[in-house]
């Protein structure tokens, strides 16, 4: 089959390598689409993924080709979105619950071949069924969905919250949307980048702005989101978090980056620092909530692209043109 | 009566000043016992109290000598603790329940008089009677405790936590004692008085350390609480939570203090941070503790004066010596 | 003025009373519209308010027509609607934070005047002020849903979950809205009354139906809310809950009402049944959702009658026609 | 090997049976002790087990005899608890952390040769190391502690609770344990048998009664456990619970048990009624705490016997004679 492989660091081509065989409890998934993601970035950076080469890909969806001698769940010609989450259930994060800091976290895209290629494995458990009305490729927006789920489940923000979101990409914009189903009085979107601050205005949201000085807030928000990974922006939004509020570190910054904090605030204001890291019992449930149409693909998804130009497409996502970029194997 | 009265900037003195007289829902009580904190120097720096001159003291009990027109709860003889906390009950935060944070905060020793004094006003819903086997000297420890319970309430640890508390004066040993009483695996105490750490080490902790370099928990701790305010502290204990823990800033800092943090840690590795400041819902709840005798008040207070020397204890505590310090009007 | 005013069990008349006056920190307000509702009914049976007579009415909102000599936060011709929750602040529930626990709970238009009257009596700090695009008439909606919130506060459902409703009057409609805005991946409705399901149908549920047993879902729902107070919405409703799922008991049933529960279905299916009284910490949050939309009025108010009619009024919402009855005094 | 066999409903015996070969993953343990619960019971009523015949055990430690080819965690001659617990990873309830609610949920000694036998099969993930000063035959109390560990997660009880707990059998009395571990301010412990109630007061507790009618707390209990699976004990705690309470229903009742529930007090006095089934992410945090000496053995332990007599020591749990009984095989 043809797949996008990352050969070694800043190598990444287009080649054909072997079919798939699945094992017992796996199922052969002929990808319709995967979305790209900074995480694709850092493994061609040489990070993240314990060993090159790898297929990238962690994001996908697509119809099940072929089943695994022990798989009743699903069968061919079934169409399902595939959570990517590897979890050994054995180690001492796994065994109480807290399986995405797993030991031996794995991922499919990440630690085994991904989705960006006509074909990929999956666990039949990471399988889940789409309804009709979803259409397959919108389907791979589900595993960055599980991922901001997860942002909200650590967050179990009140109802009539105000919200302030740094980052309108496409993790700032599912936070908008999250945002709004999860009971914001209000959502404040900043960024430096005014085009993509139009996306989150077509969303609907309170405010926007390139940055929080020009919104109206004397207290402060009680929920801000970092969706940038950007220290500027996170050193700035934790010095907005109103009096019993809370930051959440969703963005993913260097391992080298340091921002400053006030002991004393956090003591006098009661501020809490909390983060949120990939998928966490989410997929199913961000799956159900895709379904009710809580985003609206053709405004998430900026661009479709033959997986023969995967390279083109990650230089993009790097060049930060577009929202969701996905290829279509 | 006799009072000891903050009268300005680094001014204190025990002088003669008119007897309280109670409001309506208000009682007087006879103090038997005033402990000093650092809320004391840092009202005595000019800092929390609004308005000097100000009797200082809010860790206090007694026996109540008079009572307001409508109280019916308390009668001239009974024995109380006083929660010092003075709450608006109207703004936003009050509104919320987040009293603590209530936006015209209030405390009895820092905005009104307080208990450094023979006498000392109380609205009688402050008042908590005391059971007989408690005694009324020892009864100025819950206010303290009833601090460290609202720590206790922001973390909501698990069973089985493996805590880390920096510091060993009168707080950090009630966290010691509360962790015990939260069901920690282990408590671990770091501070870098050797003589603090033997108190410890006699109300039965895991382990005392100078550093938790001398500790062996590859992984961190569960729980990391900071009872210093102390700069280098914090900025250890930060970096000392495992995967999926949390930190707790107890301590009060300078306002100037800052620490560092790493967002991608926080992210990875789900990390919190969050304070706890003074009481909230919680001095009743500290007295049923009080009374279980979860503090030992013969470990706990150090030293007791006469009020007279108010100005002497003051400086035995900003000298860091002995634990808690009492002054018997 | 004139007032509606229940005079004793049974007994309720229009009539002309004295003007209130305003005390130290109270405002009065010129009531544009007070709803009517089930504890309007209650204390008519001699119920819920501590003495009659009593003016009804704790649902309004209104314009500040004379300010107490202490109030500073609203000013006449403000605009505002009012939490009627009255809480003493000292009882042992007021002191752990739970004050529609109160153990000396009143309210306005139960223990004293309410706003069946041309003018109504209320604290400043129970007054919210109303945004210039909400109409004070539909202000009066705020109460009713600040009491959904405090449902839903006490079920701090997850994102995703699927939720049964019993009732769709205005409390079970008001639950829908706020289902929604939870994140609930589905939410079904059942009501005996196809006419009244029609709203719900109209305001977007996943079904509606006279039963549960029309609605497929063999796992049963996470979240089951009795709207309804009757006894067999409550019994089917608690059968219905998932594994793992919670039961909230929103609706008033009568005192002498029994359900039946099997304690080895809560044990293995580990199954939390739990309720939600009155208003807590829920008011002006209530108000700030209600500012962004969540109800229409137009949808939920289905009667504005003038206060003269207020008996009559009372009449149809016994008889269970419409939903939300007003009367603009 | 020798090992107690369950073959059919009421028959129990001890016989031989080929010895135990571990797979890729798995360990042999050569049991040290295993305790009888009412599990065990139900099994041979024919409940429970998916099939028989079944050896029984589920609460056992031991030392690892025999490892599996890709076993390295633990090695032969390792002295090891159990838990028992086996969960798919698959399912709805795993994928979203609720296993214990696993829709495929097995148990060593349940649906799998259990730890009545001369040696037993466990996956190394199931199998946690004991220290040095733990006795390897105590240790089998670790699996009826996580039970008990897992009633106080779902509790999340506050610091300064009133507990009550119905039944001071083991489960009863590590209730206690526990709940002065989670800073019960008082607990109260209820058995019909004044026997049982002697162990409850020499482990330090409030008070012990045979009904709560002889003790005295007006305002009820704020926590309420059953211990006993009784259809009164049960209707009576729920009764007993204060207002803002919770009760915890941790007995096992036969499925027909129904007891009553007012829906009124539940809303009015926001009443939680909740449930906890057996472990979940609580076994090692059990060990944890055990090797902290929470449970003192002499005390819980009450009878020890040859393997040979299991079908008598079975005889003897029935008849509610000692506490936990063990066998040694
Ligand atoms: N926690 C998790 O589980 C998880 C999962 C998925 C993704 N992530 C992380 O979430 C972050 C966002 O992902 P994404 O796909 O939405 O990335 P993205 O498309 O690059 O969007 C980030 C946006 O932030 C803006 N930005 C950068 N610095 C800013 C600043 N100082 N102030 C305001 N805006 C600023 C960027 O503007 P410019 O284009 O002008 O730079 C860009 O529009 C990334 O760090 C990603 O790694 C985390
Ligand atoms: N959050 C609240 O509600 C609340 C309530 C009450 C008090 N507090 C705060 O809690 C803190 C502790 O109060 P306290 O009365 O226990 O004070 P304390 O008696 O001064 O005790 C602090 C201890 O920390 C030690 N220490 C200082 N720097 C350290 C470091 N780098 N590493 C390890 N140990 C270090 C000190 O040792 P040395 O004596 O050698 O300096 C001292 O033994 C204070 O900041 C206080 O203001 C907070
Ligand atoms: N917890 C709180 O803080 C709080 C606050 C406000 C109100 N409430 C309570 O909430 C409940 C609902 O209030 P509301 O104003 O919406 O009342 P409502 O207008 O009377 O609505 C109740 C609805 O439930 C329906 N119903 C009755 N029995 C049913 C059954 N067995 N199955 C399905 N539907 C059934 C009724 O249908 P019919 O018309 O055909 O009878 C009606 O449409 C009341 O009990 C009220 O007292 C509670
Ligand atoms: N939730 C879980 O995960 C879990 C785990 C393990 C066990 N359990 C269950 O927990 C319960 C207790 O287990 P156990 O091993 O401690 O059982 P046990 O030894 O039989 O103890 C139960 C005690 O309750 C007493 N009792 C019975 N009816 C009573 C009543 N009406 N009022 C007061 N006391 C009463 C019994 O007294 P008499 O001896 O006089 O009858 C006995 O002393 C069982 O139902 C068991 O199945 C649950
Ligand atoms: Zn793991
Ligand atoms: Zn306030
Ligand atoms: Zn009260
Ligand atoms: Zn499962």
């Amino acid at each position: 089959m043809r797949a996008a492989v990352i050969s070694g660091v800043g190598q990444v081509e287009v080649t054909t390598v072997d079919d798939p065989t699945p094992g017992r409890r796996q199922v052969v998934v002929d990808v319709a689409a995967c979305g790209l993601c900074g995480t694709d970035l850092h493994i061609l950076q040489g990070e993240f993924a314990p060993t090159l080469p790898v297929i990238p890909g962690h994001e996908f969806a697509g119809v099940v080709a072929e089943v695994g001698a022990e798989v009743t769940e699903v069968k061919v010609g079934d169409r399902v979105a595939v959570d990517p989450s590897l979890y050994c259930h054995e180690c001492r994060y796994c065994r109480v619950g807290r399986n995405n800091l797993c030991e031996r976290w794995g991922g499919i895209g990440v630690s085994t071949a991904g989705g960006a290629a006509e074909y990929a494995l999956a666990p039949v458990a990471n399988c889940v069924k789409l309804p009709d009305h979803v259409r397959t490729e919108d389907a791979a927006l589900i595993e960055p969905l599980s991922c901001a789920v997860r942002g909200y489940d650590v967050l179990r923000s009140q109802l009539a919250s105000r919200v302030l979101i740094y980052g309108s990409g496409t993790m700032g914009l599912m936070m908008l949307q999250l945002g709004k189903l999860t009971g914001a009085a209000s959502i404040d979107v900043v960024d430096l980048n005014e085009d993509r601050l139009s996306t989150a205005r077509q969303l609907g949201c309170s405010t926007v702005a390139t940055t929080p000085d020009e919104i109206d807030r004397p207290g402060g928000w009680d929920v801000v989101i970092d969706a940038t990974g950007n220290a500027h922006a996170i050193q700035d939004g934790i010095d907005r978090v109103a009096k019993g509020g809370t930051f959440l570190q969703f963005g993913v910054s260097d391992y080298a980056t340091r921002v400053q904090v006030s002991p004393y605030r956090i003591y006098n204001e009661e501020i809490t620092i909390t983060g949120s890291m990939a998928v966490l019992h989410s997929y199913e449930r961000a799956a159900d909530l895709f379904a009710t149409g809580v985003l609206d693909p053709e405004v998430f998804i900026s661009d479709r692209l033959p997986l023969e130009q995967y390279p083109a497409a990650l230089e993009q996502f790097k060049a930060g043109k577009g929202r969701k970029i996905q290829v279509l194997p």
